[in-house]
């Protein structure tokens, strides 16, 4: 299945993507929250979708779209996943994995408007696999990860350079600006990927190409980080874990590069579609 | 006023604290949560306390308490907010306030057990003062600052230094892990409180007094913090600042000091009462 949201922010709807047409499941009666992934939501949805079948709403290709999971308790984001990210940055590969969290306020639709902060001149794209967990992961082993797996989704790990790297203590700092956690279009749930190790995920500002890898050279790959985190804090059904990003970002060329406003970026995983951001200043409409 | 939520995890009901003795106030119809705060919760609780003077069931002594404000959208939290803190852990007081983000998956009540993590060997204690969001806060000036906030309430920012310092990566990893942000017992609204940066904040280990401190010697004080990361994120009602620890941790102890099971961890401020925490081996009763 691939699970998406619509509507205006904060009044989101469930809906889902059949082959390339969006329908509403507003009458399945639940958001795609906590409690829906922690109560076999996606087995119930699967059922309410069988049965409703050539009788669900169509829903308009221009129908604003939400993230396609409501706001989860936490998003979990890990650093210099990828060598040739690593490098780009001056940093070595990390011996395990670099945790930073990104404020749940930073959550957007995929093609909602990119705000610069006020103060910002150093904004910078990121584009990511994330991966949605579907139940409680507490102590997991790594074996057993891919059944705490609800699906994926593709973000673009908006980044404040300055605020990240220049202004005291940790990344959270420049990774939790308001809209910088474009998610979306759609969570698809494990079925519809194939090789999840094996996805082309690409980059482009302004059309031009600026980051092209493939999750084939994922540092750690998935279920080792679900098993990872899990050693230090609780993971809840809906909570979003963001793998990395290949090399490309603003920060790596010489010099840097960084968004400014009317830029026009956009991004996209194999089997997980696009998403487009155009960038504004703050206080810009 | 002074808030407070009790009964099973996850399960907790509004009460509020009245000259020493507990009330139920169920009958509110609201749990303290964003959309209270959101909605002029505070004045309307205010308003229902006073029309039903006298009529509130009051609550036994031993009911469990849980954190005094629900799951918030986030916990921050200021690093080496006390001079005499930073230097005890070899670190110079920091130019502007140092950020790190706590997993809300951490947040219990008060008088919680505390479970040391699987694999930790350097857990460790610190008290803290937290102030409590009561409205959407954004580019916040720091004199317009204090209207934002709803209350404020006494911390335990447990800690694991392994995790925290020697395992790649930001802090996070160390100071979200399970039951490490015991909260409460309440949350006093300002007017309960006399002068916020002249309170004794104290900590015991096993009686031994460990942490002695004040507010007095905050380095960046609440109004400025407030103002501050409202320039790099949207505050939300109910979310959770946590303003930094005075000296006397267990990192600060040459050897170090760490907790161990069996220890018994009490902490206070002036005014915004004590907690007290038993402290556990992951998987111990």
């Amino acid at each position: 299945m691939k699970l998406i949201r619509y509507g205006q922010p904060g009044q989101e709807k469930p809906g889902i993507l059949l082959h390339d047409q969006r329908y509403d499941v507003s009458a399945f009666g639940q958001d795609y929250t906590e409690d829906f992934f922690a109560t076999n939501g996606l087995q119930r949805l699967a059922e309410f979708v069988q049965a409703n079948a050539g009788a669900l709403p169509p829903l308009a290709a221009d129908e604003r779209l939400g993230p396609p999971v409501a706001r989860p308790s936490k998003i979990l984001c890990i650093g210099l996943n990828y060598a040739d990210h690593a490098r780009e940055t001056g940093a070595t590969p990390p011996p395990e994995p670099v945790l930073f969290m990104k404020s749940t306020t930073a959550y957007v639709g995929p093609n909602d408007d990119l705000v610069i902060p006020k103060n910002s001149t150093k904004t910078d794209w990121e584009v990511e696999l994330a991966v949605v967990i579907g139940k409680l992961a507490s102590y997991v082993e790594e074996a057993d990860a891919q059944a705490y797996i609800a699906g994926y989704t593709l973000h673009n790990d908006v980044s404040e350079r300055e605020f990240q790297l220049e202004r005291s203590g940790t990344w959270d700092k420049g990774k939790g600006c308001d809209t910088f956690a474009p998610v979306g279009p759609f969570l698809a749930t494990p079925d519809e990927i194939g090789d999840v190790n094996n996805l082309r995920l690409w980059l482009t500002v302004n059309g031009q190409p600026m980051q092209d890898g493939t999750t084939a050279n994922l540092i750690f790959k998935i279920p080792f980080l679900i098993s990872y985190l899990s050693q230090f804090m609780t993971l809840l059904p809906g909570d979003i874990i963001s793998t990395g990003t290949p090399a490309g970002v603003g920060l790596g060329f010489k010099p840097p590069v960084y968004l400014k406003p009317g830029d026009v970026v956009e991004l996209g995983i194999d089997g997980l579609g696009t998403s487009r951001q155009v960038v504004k200043a703050y206080g810009q409409n």
